[in-house]
């Protein structure tokens, strides 16, 4: 390394520098709360590796001391994150060809998303960018997140904790959100980019970079409008086969996509032709934040079912004709039960149980015998007419629920508590052994139970529509993948 | 009160009977923990009025002291309240006949539900009671509830908060799924019935007494089936005019047509009819127990929308865009703005804001300045093309987040909330003055600032889709109240 001029010696490829810099110069890091360049240095001060604040009007921020330009920090510098005004950026993309940088985070927006003003800035930064090699994400983006290497350059979002689903979002605001909701429902990250306006990489780029990504087992995506449809395509239809891509394509109305057109300029296309490119590439389409993470939280920890055939049990008769209502509604069967399953079932439960599916668990009501519920499941999951199982009973409950509602004291919340995680390790145990999914609808709303089942990692829905709806996807991506993989 | 023979002296009436006792009996009550005798014991000691357990196998119940019979209590009983077997409840009924009661409710089930014998035995069952002039809710239910008098035999849901929605509910587990929900957002409930099997009062005579109860100004139900299909749709007409009635209806597909049937007897009927009735009735149909909390939460806060032109402001791009596709996809108009309100807005936001509507309040990012998201909120509502808003930025952000992402001291939590709360009363005054409903969709999606603007009585949801669906429904109802109110 020369410490003179500082001129970057790492050979490492743009995508290390972008996902896994050893150091970070932020281009108007600041010390006024509440803006871009403050939040970035304190999010980038999270992490271990070295940062340098570039600000020309101070002396230091949060204690580091400032540079007044790029070309005066004296180490090489991986990874520029840009937050300065759009007139200045090109400014700022020449030092980093002086500096050797090969990757920029440009934060920056009033580029094309302005107008003919801003489409000039963006042309110029971009003539600059090309003529040093430097491989840009952005401009207008709200960040990016690698949680393995542990950079982060989203000023808004809390701590993503890492985990195997990587999120690709054409809006920074969506993208938080749908982040946030995952963190709630347990889901843990690998990557997360706001792609922006995409002047130089595009959305094709991080798809194919994701796709060979040994962190990631599926990838989201939040779309407006793909700038390079043929190759989405072909990338999509070689990774679905191997990882899972559940995407939301926004835009698909009238004043939607004249919305998302003055967003970041995206000619949001066709629905029909979206519909059957993503049908053809394996690609799960989902309608919103909400059912990508329902699906993704399904992907996560349970196997896909062989077909569409599935059994209800619910531990009362109102639950069981919802969700039978629902899973029609979504184009699923409700398989008749196998003689030898009714005759399981007779000797489970009393005479008048409707002998059908759905399995209605008469009149036991809300219970703490488990044991009935177990084996009525794993009756329904040995049925060969049977793909997956949609479950409204309580297999486990929150310990505030066993203290207030069944009076349990400490010693007996002790014993039960251990018995229902062993049932969850089986439950667990038998999905992956029989193919077959469960998803668990909370028969009671109890925000404590459902975080209980999150944690030990069985996906749970707050109604019988959302599993239905997840069930249809699993459904079908597991057809697309009879079909298609070799 | 003659205390030898403890005939009933009172002269109430049966409703007042059943939903205000002054006191009541438990036949079947029971020390076991997990019994319904045990849990609708434990709930009616809740309360401060006469209770008396009725076991002959013990001598005391959770203190009280236990009777033999009903007929040896030395008191006037104006409810009995019935969880014995189902062969045994005639012989009670019998012993309530003597004791001069008038209401009941029974629990207990194994009646029509089960087949030819349970038919049986709610036939005998029926001809006791109809002997007696006794009515009764059930059999086969899971029990009611008054918050206004404190009573409930609802052996399995956590404590309701009163307020003033009402539940009738043909399952008793959905009937609490859906109470458990509406409770998480702040929904305080009236009445609650599980109406069972309905062999003496129907689903009909809970909406005509609902209709007339004052403590309810917004009925929900969960139906299956209707036994007077007739008088549903007369009292309906009647009642929504004056309060609105939200309503599921199950059991719309083959399948769950079939489990419908075995689980209450009822004969669900054909979707079209049952859409043209309730349509022409004013009965908000909704899809399930999410959307019908969602909407019983809009008319609870909010006012009717004169008509279905949106407002959306939103602060991110593509915020805008997911909102957008999501009210046009519920038949909502994406409204023009009026040339003043972007005047007021030009004067608001950049220049590169995208003069229309989406409004998009461009590159402000989460922000803690407030200001400019309200007066860009009020310049919707003042915009006469304009009839309701949905509003997904920042008008209230919870103290941790304060914490957390802006890194707020206490003194600047302090004084940011107090001017947090006067915006939020604010937006309600408006909100009613000028007779549009504001709906917000969290930008983030933060539990505690969610949990913030439900205290404060604004109604929040977690994705444009679940607000343009609410959307849907209020101008629906709004249009059907103006042709049909007189």
């Amino acid at each position: 390394m020369n410490s003179n001029n500082g001129i970057n010696s790492s050979n490492n490829s743009f995508w290390q520098n972008l996902f896994a810099p050893n150091s970070v110069a932020l281009i108007g890091a600041s010390n006024t709360p509440g803006t871009w360049g403050f939040n970035i240095m304190w999010r980038l001060l999270a992490s271990e590796r070295r940062i340098y604040p570039v600000n020309p009007n101070v002396s230091e921020v949060m204690g580091k001391p400032a540079y007044r330009r790029l070309t005066d920090i004296p180490d090489s510098i991986d990874l520029a994150v840009i937050v300065v005004r759009a007139s200045l950026v090109s400014a700022v993309l020449q030092e980093c060809i002086q500096k050797g940088v090969n990757a920029a985070v440009v934060i920056s927006s009033g580029f094309s998303e302005t107008g003919e003003d801003g489409r000039k800035l963006e042309a110029e930064m971009m003539e600059t960018a090309r003529r040093g090699g430097i491989r840009i994400i952005g401009p207008n983006t709200m960040g990016h997140a690698d949680t393995s290497s542990n950079v982060s350059t989203l000023a808004w979002t809390k701590e993503i904790p890492p985990g195997p689903v990587a999120l690709i979002a054409q809006s920074g605001n969506l993208g938080n959100r749908i982040v946030l909701q995952g963190i709630d429902l347990g889901i843990g990250f690998s990557k997360f980019v706001c792609s922006g306006n995409e002047a130089d990489l595009h959305f094709e780029d991080y798809l194919e970079y994701l796709g060979q990504d040994e962190d990631t087992r599926i990838i989201t995506a939040y779309i407006e409008g793909l700038r390079e449809g043929r190759r989405f395509f072909q990338l999509a239809r070689e990774i679905t086969v191997k990882k899972p891509i559940i995407a939301i394509k926004a835009g698909g109305t009238k004043e939607a996509a004249r919305a998302a057109r003055s967003h970041t300029g995206a000619l949001s296309g066709s629905e029909a032709v979206y519909n059957a490119a993503f049908r053809q590439a394996g690609v799960i389409r989902v309608g919103g934040d909400d059912e990508l993470n329902d699906v993704a939280l399904a992907l996560l920890h349970q196997p896909l079912p062989r077909g569409n055939r599935i059994g209800i049990l619910a531990i009362g008769g109102g639950l069981g004709v919802v969700a039978t209502e629902a899973c029609e509604r979504e184009g699923l069967v409700i398989a008749p039960l196998a003689s030898v399953t009714i005759e399981k079932l007779n000797a489970l439960l009393p005479p008048r149980w409707p002998h059908a599916n759905p399995v209605d668990l008469v009149g036991i009501g809300p219970t703490v015998d488990n044991s009935i519920i177990l084996s009525s499941l794993w009756a329904l999951m040995e049925d060969e007419n049977i793909d997956a199982v949609l479950l409204q009973a309580p297999v486990a409950i929150g310990t505030n629920y066993l203290s207030n509602t069944f009076h349990f004291n400490a010693e007996e919340i002790k014993v039960f508590d251990d018995g229902q995680k062993q049932n969850l390790d089986m439950l667990r145990k038998r999905a992956a052994e029989y193919g077959k999914p469960v998803l668990v609808v909370t028969p009671v709303n109890d925000p404590e139970t459902n975080a209980y089942l999150l944690r030990e990692k069985i996906p749970v829905f707050t109604s019988p529509h959302r599993a239905a709806r997840v069930l249809h996807h699993l459904t079908w991506y597991r057809g697309y993948l009879d079909a298609n993989q070799s």
